[in-house]
């Protein structure tokens, strides 16, 4: 990565983005195809899309982090009209008294990886490279923004009717407890902006280089299926040169025989359950999710746990499967891969560890589980 | 009443307020115990409450509806520590960048009457004699000053934590439908400032005189007790001079029987059974409600129906009994009072007419009903 020059974001880089950062969703973040297709459309319509590097940007420059906030069932059939993207910055333009230099990635897995990148396309501002929560979450106080102290608030929110919502609390919890009964109501999804910051908290507070990530991800893939050869083989090596995501092996190979899927509340929550095929003959495994997959589990075993990312892909292709586009009968691999350093601190694991999500084992890093 | 001279509420008043307000509730707007309570150590701490009426107020004066939001079950047990109501009128005046010149009611019915009251003396404003309901309704949209034209938003919203919410929609009914689930993530009440308007807007808008109506309704109970008197007769003689709501009848006497009570979603909704007592003996009503009541039937015959006003008192002490508080066993009398005209027209009735909670009966005036 180059820290001194932006680089631009082409037509060519928009499907191996999506599929890098729905595999990064770890089963959420929203199918990134929506997003994809925004993106497309406003590099055709000649909008320069560019991505920066968090060291390149100024002390006291001012960035906005911005996402859809919604369950991934419903963002996938609501689609935003574009408008209630712009006004949610607007908003916070207003709020904040300053005008943003920059926007951010709140979360790099799935679709919200692509809308910043569309909404800096169409007002000319940069999007920094990396996100606040190096994968997909289902909570807004669930981002390393939040972990090193930086105020959630104020969250303004918008929906495609022009109905806009400022909330302001101490408490990032409590924005998305509140901020998620008004997603209900403005018809399960809307554009959000928060974690409003300058360049130097972004500095602390990044999970850095996630957007080159996916692409590089997305790419992988690419090329796997290109030259025919094994792409999980293939993700694991790109994976093994990046600073931040090492480790990664293939947890199971399966079918995918039950899958408990309820929307509540704004989430989408469930269990989806794998049987085993070639090499996992006879074995079973279960992944719990509530928007990304939380753990996976071979009977009492951990294979895998929140916040290391557990990706289900399509086994002959290496296509990412969203926990919404799970269905019966799926061949799939699952995929363990270790989360970048900044989010396995104890800080971090008290935001967004497998307590906050009611499991009741701790967090082991992937690479010191058992195969 | 008197145009030109502020009159001040003093520690005497408040009895009678709070009662008259309980009365014009119909069943609702919450228990003005608290309000009551609130009020008496605002006078006590010596500020000074000031009623002023709507044509001594500048065109261009801006003044500021207050109320609490949130259903009534929950009102008598979450007390607001006064914060949250002062924050809730900073919110609306950052918002428009206009400084309160008075403070005006929403709702007349229950502890909306008081509150506002309690604001204005901590913060020397006047409140204006009159409200935008003329009793008490269950939806921030079933106002007259929406009747009227005048935008709901900003709809600023404060809990007792500090958490803020501003939201804006062209929709009163939006705001109503956001702004309720918020409520209930605020824990079930918190405090509003909305329909922000000047002085020209509420002389057309405002349901006019109601804080001295309800102050003579309080005061009417309160002497035909100490007289021994019937105090249904005089609160009818009382009404028959009043401009505004001229015919009042017991509509029935019986025994409460039956209590049917839901808090679903931010309103209490039910239905109340009363068998007959005295010369209403051998005959049963029944009276459905959402927060306030809105029609009171014996079989298929309406005896009265929203907006006109069905208020249940104690049958001995005329004590009005608010929809949290019904029981099974009490002794009551239940009164119809005719609404003031400007809450009779086709317009108001397609804002808070019998249709819009869903009752398959068209309104009929109170006076045009058999008895």
């Amino acid at each position: 990565m180059n820290a001194q020059v932006a680089r631009q974001i082409t037509l060519e880089h928009v499907d191996d983005l999506a599929r890098g950062a729905a595999l990064l969703g770890t089963g959420g973040g929203g199918d990134p195809y929506i997003g994809s297709l925004m993106l497309r459309q406003v590099l055709q319509d000649g909008c320069r899309v560019e991505l920066i590097d968090v060291e390149a940007v100024g002390d006291d420059d001012f960035m906005v982090p911005f996402a859809l906030m919604g369950a991934p069932t419903v963002l996938v059939e609501k689609i935003p009209n574009g408008v209630e993207m712009e006004r949610a910055l607007q908003l916070m333009e207003q709020q904040t008294g300053e005008r943003a230099k920059a926007l951010m990635c709140a979360e790099i897995g799935g679709g919200n990886a692509l809308l910043p990148l569309v909404l800096g396309g169409r007002l000319g501002l940069p999007v920094v490279d990396g996100d606040g929560m190096g994968r997909a979450f289902p909570g807004l106080h669930m981002l390393t923004y939040n972990v090193f102290g930086i105020p959630c608030a104020p969250l303004t929110m918008t929906d495609e009717f022009g109905t806009t919502a400022i909330l302001r609390s101490d408490s990032a919890e409590e924005l998305e407890r509140i901020g998620r009964n008004i997603v209900v109501a403005m018809g399960g999804s809307c554009a959000i902006c928060f974690y409003p910051m300058h360049g130097r908290d972004a500095r602390r507070a990044l999970v850095r280089g996630t957007l080159t990530l996916a692409l590089g991800l997305g790419r992988t893939i690419r090329e796997a299926r290109r030259s025919s050869g094994d792409p999980f083989a293939q993700l694991a090596a790109y994976l093994r040169n990046t600073s931040y995501y090492k480790h990664c092996r293939v947890l199971f190979e399966g079918k995918v025989v039950d899958v408990l899927r309820n929307t509540v509340g704004g989430y989408v929550r469930g269990v989806v359950m794998i049987a085993g095929t070639g090499s996992c003959l006879g074995r079973q495994i279960s992944i719990e999710y509530q928007n990304e997959h939380l753990v996976a589990r071979e009977g009492p075993r951990v294979l895998a746990i929140v916040p290391d990312l557990i990706a289900v892909l399509d086994s002959a292709t290496a296509e990412p499967i969203t926990t919404e586009g799970l269905k019966y009968g799926q061949r799939v691999a699952v995929l363990g891969i270790s989360a970048a350093p900044i989010m396995r601190t104890p800080e971090s694991l008290a935001i967004f560890g497998p307590q906050v999500f009611g499991l009741d084992v701790p967090f082991t890093p992937i690479e010191q589980l058992s195969p």
